[in-house]
């Protein structure tokens, strides 16, 4: 990138699914993923328990990957210890998860004592991993601990562990040349939106980020919005999967927002069924190339599709149900291409079953043609590079008990447009 | 009730758990038990579904015998048809239940339109048994509608239905002369406490009252706090359950809002397991009589127990933790009784385990020594009486299956306090 | 019933589902429910606890309205109890269930010596109700019961309590003029069969029936069938749901050993999801008269129906796939009838929804146009008066809580044909 | 092995959980796992689907340093195939399976002609990875395959599938000089135990070995038995864990068995509690030197213990509670030790109860002092080794998604004797 491009584009910006990504933010395993246990990884979102290390070096190894295709990779714990090193963003972020409703009214003073103390790398550490009451050096332990109850093994947070900051993908998602900060389905990653907030609100190269929607300060009641259901595709469309996470009351304000701020012109919105296996669009149906998709037919037959585009009439939206035609027929049409490529979760009945649940059709491009998914799904991925992608494998064992792959672990934070 | 006591008696106030009980707060079951299905009544806190015409009528069986003795009785639905009468009060609710978060962008107008054009009783039948959207009549339905997609069995709700407001004790606590507006655990009854803050704001008898703690448009965090495991038991002091629902969030918060008032000079803390059958305190241990408690051994045996008491320090709490003291006698201590009479829970294992799920230990006074539990617990029941206790039975059948008797019913509003 | 008629009606025999019912039998609440707490309830089958003195009561209502219409009631209890009067009855059936592998080698003598010492009434309650190992009187307890555990609360049985005894019609099937002693699918339910084995081979009145298929002391594999899936309705027919249940092994076993005694014509069966709230056949759909069924559309109208007729080829089946043609069409014409008129489940979808859970189709009738269903299904009992039938209701309250209403408890031993 | 060697042992026998390993069953990774999917799993007892190929892999590796170690490894379905070429076993072993209870009547002939023309190691494949109907081809499809409604998404099996034959721990215990044939608690493993018996009744390697206790074919009520819960340790002493998948029917049969045969002098009885982390025994305790044990503590400090011994009187056993000592303690006093050394599950409360749980305490020794564990519990393994251990590790991330390690894949055949 030389210095006449950068000021030609802006820095951040998402214009399609699979033209050149730029950059692109992630959040390597850590803290968090330590604490999980057979006991709590239900609740907090895990179908399993993960061998840490491994996974840290499986991520590593995916991230030098996208390095290695000019893709800069910008990691959430830096940006965040970045961000916190600020007194001013630490002071903001403290001042809303250090009080007397999160962590008891005995508490606060200490804790947050002990938090200021810390340097901003461990500080981001702890916001993301989660702070036990047993964490608490003994310096800044008071009587007050005592109806923590730690000692009949129960585990308290003073600031819940956030594991699936892992699925950078969710949590905020850049629509063409503006970010939504999205209110999330589930208790448990309630908070992974505020850590956001704190970047977008301090960190330099953020601050000045156009914001569509959505404030995790505030109450969201039934509008929630997870990235994974979002895809900015081009030619001024947006797809949302309407699925268990996110809403039709999250839906159609943010498409009300991208058509007043005229950032799109149409949202085509893929009714799902709610399951847990196809939790989100991204874990059905992803783009691998210009006109080429990857997905699950057994999901993805079923979809209900639904137009949304301006009008002029309150509240700015119109709304065209499409009925009996296929939603590929849909998105083709409005991308202005006589037909979608389609790649089908490979092998028998149970493997292909097994690969959509190992998150075999969660692709993520970093340029047409060429895409990133989990070795696991070798049937997927050998039709993949049939259809002519280039598939570059990540180790999924690991990284994959969450239920998200490589489209998930990913947040495009710049990617080019393409051609339609 | 002679005219020089209205004078000398606040209107409001519970100054024990078995003084004379003088007014109360239930719910009848109604439109919101009509929507439980055995698809939703898990999500909905409810085991099974209920024969709705009969629950009616046992509930006003246990009105009518309410005021049999004396005690006036006030109705839920009653109270805020009352409330919203008032169009202030309608318009403050509707305004917070009728936001594009909740029920969609497109539908706020046609939706508050019909619920603008309802009378009081049947807007409040709607407030309380919820909305669907197909509940809408033919005019007040707009394309938007399309993304609820009822005509795939989905039931989406603008409003939702609050099956559990039948348990009037858990939303709102009269704690001696002030009240606390209880932020609830679960998600299905949160606006439970939005109803009851109408009531408290608008309607005549009730917006006097000095709250303590709590308001349900703020964001409570972990500071959750139900009615169930709260008990004024007099002598200025306060139980509360530390449990799966009420948490020390909340406990230490209440304590201190309480001390600092000088509304109470002692709060004792039951630790509880987070189990379902012994959701709150009240589902294990309640007060039939000034020194006669009545309990179930397998949980109580096992509670650790703390007590918080005023302190000059910040944040204005002394904890002791009451190590091997049992419960029973450090409540004994604090009321200065030598000793609590205790009736356990009846019958062999089996029974006393089924009698305890059946809210056999769930029973609710209207004097010392007059208590109303279920029918169908009867050998606690027969305990009860053998221990000189006049026990007057409700019919349980229907009335019981979201797992709650006689003291989650009730939510005194007035009540005596008892000599100590 | 005049001495003629003695002779020429053979004492047992079904042949159809809504001819003149002269002899049933039922089986009472008991011991066996008072072993169900909310801890072991799910593994024993039942949804909920029950309230035993009143299913007793409302159970004895039922059998006094079946009498009072001139049925001839056979109760499960005074059946077996007369049954093991017979010592040699007595020693088949505990040579076969106090054995080493069922109660442990250390404490089979002494089991039995105490089982031995017992009048036949009390030997049947445990028989039915269960012995658990502390039931046995101190003379009867060695240091082998250590390994019981019984201190820790473990509760084990040395004989197994068979609460689903309440469901006879599941049992045992009269088929026409011989019987299936069925092997049950739960492990909870096995051995039911058994107890009834030893009625068929020694008791005078069931001695001489004639066996078509089934017995419980053979390994069945899949070949698992219940008779709520299994209507003998007359004109050589019988329908049988193929369910999560009653498996095809089983249905063409019984088929074919129908049709090679030249007991039936036809079997049609119903292709039922493999959900518990349509768990048998009769949930969804029983007969209330000669031509009028009552039913729920949701299940019923996506059965897939097949017929099975006699082969002179091995194995001496017939299948015919009736593919698109509706269930009750299928039914009506090997009735020969022109349709079926149908009653559906009343009220709206909520309410039909819960009237199926709570056995809304699960009539059972005692001669044409006349049936018993449970109170609280209000709507359904409307529509069927409405369609003229007479309606007796039953309070189903608790006995409903296992899942199984009027069709269920009933086991018809003695039905008269309907004409076709 | 000198050929005198051979004459004086004989071919199979384990004499302790710790010397010199010199022959031993697994079984490959095949078929059945690749029947495994996200909705079947939990029925067929594993916790999420596996990536086949890598399990093989890891599999292949770990048979290959068994092989490394001087030990013989014989595979599954390498003995299988030798046992099913020999057409007596094959005849016996279809005659058991392809019965109408089981695959159903109209199906029996034509599948066992498949089945027959079929080669030994085809055949194996299926019997052990399970035939589908969808596996007949045309030749063998008749019209009753239509009640299988294989159109409708229903995968019926006409073989099971044997996923669970990974961990040949289970199925079959060699204890000193016999072996028993277990009867398997859950459903989806009984079958396993029949492949074994054709084994032992057929093979020449085999038929000659002396059994114990168990026949497939019996109906064994509640006497189960899993080999995960069977040590013999050496000495003259048995370990059994009591668990939900062990009975003491079972126990004290072995037990009684045992001594009869002069087999064992004292087995040890470890009363674990039901949960499905501590399925077995050796998931919480396994020894790793001659007076090493790796253990989770959590389980085992809770464990209660009893000791059999011969007996003279009837049933031939005298049983000991060992009240309050700790049962390694009463381990380490059988084998005539001061005490045994103890590695605890490593790291802090969240990595111990995460290791426990990825097998971390399911040690397989192949002489004293040298184990084989997963790699992923890398705390339990450092400290092992620092107690002079020397750890081979096996790559876990696919194998042990059925929560079993080396201890559970393995089956010793020829095991030495170790002096105590």
């Amino acid at each position: 990138m030389n210095s006449n491009d950068a000021v030609l584009r802006p820095a951040l910006g998402v214009h399609s699914e699979v033209g050149r990504l730029r950059k692109v933010l992630v959040c390597a395993p850590g803290l968090a993923h330590r604490r999980l246990t057979p006991t709590n990884s239900d609740e907090l979102l895990f179908d399993d328990v993960m061998w840490v290390e491994n996974a840290q070096r499986d991520h590593a190894d995916f991230v030098d990957q996208l390095r290695g295709r000019g893709v800069e990779v910008v990691e959430l714990h830096d940006l965040l210890a970045r961000t916190v090193a600020d007194p001013q963003a630490r002071a903001w972020l403290l001042d809303r998860k250090i009080v007397a409703n999160r962590v008891g009214i005995g508490l606060i003073e200490d804790t947050r004592s002990y938090l200021d103390g810390l340097d901003p790398r461990t500080l981001t550490e702890y916001l993301i991993g989660g702070l036990a009451t047993s964490d608490l050096p003994d310096a800044f332990r008071s009587e007050y601990l005592a109806l923590a109850r730690e000692s009949t093994g129960g585990r308290e947070y003073l600031m819940p562990p956030l594991p699936n900051t892992l699925y950078t993908r969710d949590t905020t998602c850049w629509l063409y040349d503006g970010v939504t900060l999205n209110p999330l389905y589930w208790p448990a990653r309630h908070d992974e939106t505020l850590l956001m907030k704190a970047v977008y609100t301090f960190h330099p190269d953020f601050k000045e980020a156009t914001v569509w929607w959505g404030d995790p300060e505030l109450d969201w009641g039934q509008a929630t919005f997870e990235g994974g259901d979002i895809m900015p595709i081009g030619n001024g469309v947006v797809l949302m999967g309407m699925s268990e996470r996110t809403s039709r009351q999250a839906i159609t304000q943010v498409a009300s927002a991208l058509f007043r701020h005229g950032a799109a012109q149409q949202v085509i919105v893929a009714g799902l069924p709610r399951l847990r296996s196809a939790m989100h669009l991204d874990t059905v149906f992803t783009f691998a190339d210009r006109d080429l998709v990857t997905l699950y037919p057994k999901i993805m037959d079923a979809v209900r599709t639904f137009t949304l585009r301006p009008s002029d009439r309150t509240p700015g939206l119109d709304i065209t149900d499409e009925g009996a035609t296929p939603f590929v027929d849909v998105v083709a049409r409005a991308l202005g291409l006589p037909r979608l490529r389609v790649v089908e979760t490979g092998g028998d009945e149970y493997a292909s079953e097994r690969q959509q649940w190992d998150s075999g059709n969660n692709a993520v491009a970093v340029e047409p043609g060429v895409v990133f998914t989990y070795d696991r799904n070798t049937q997927t991925n050998t039709l993949l590079r049939k259809a002519g992608v280039e598939v570059v494998t990540i180790v999924g064992a690991e990284l994959g008990r969450g239920r998200g792959g490589g489209h998930c672990m990913t947040c495009p934070l710049l990617r080019d447009p393409v051609n339609y």
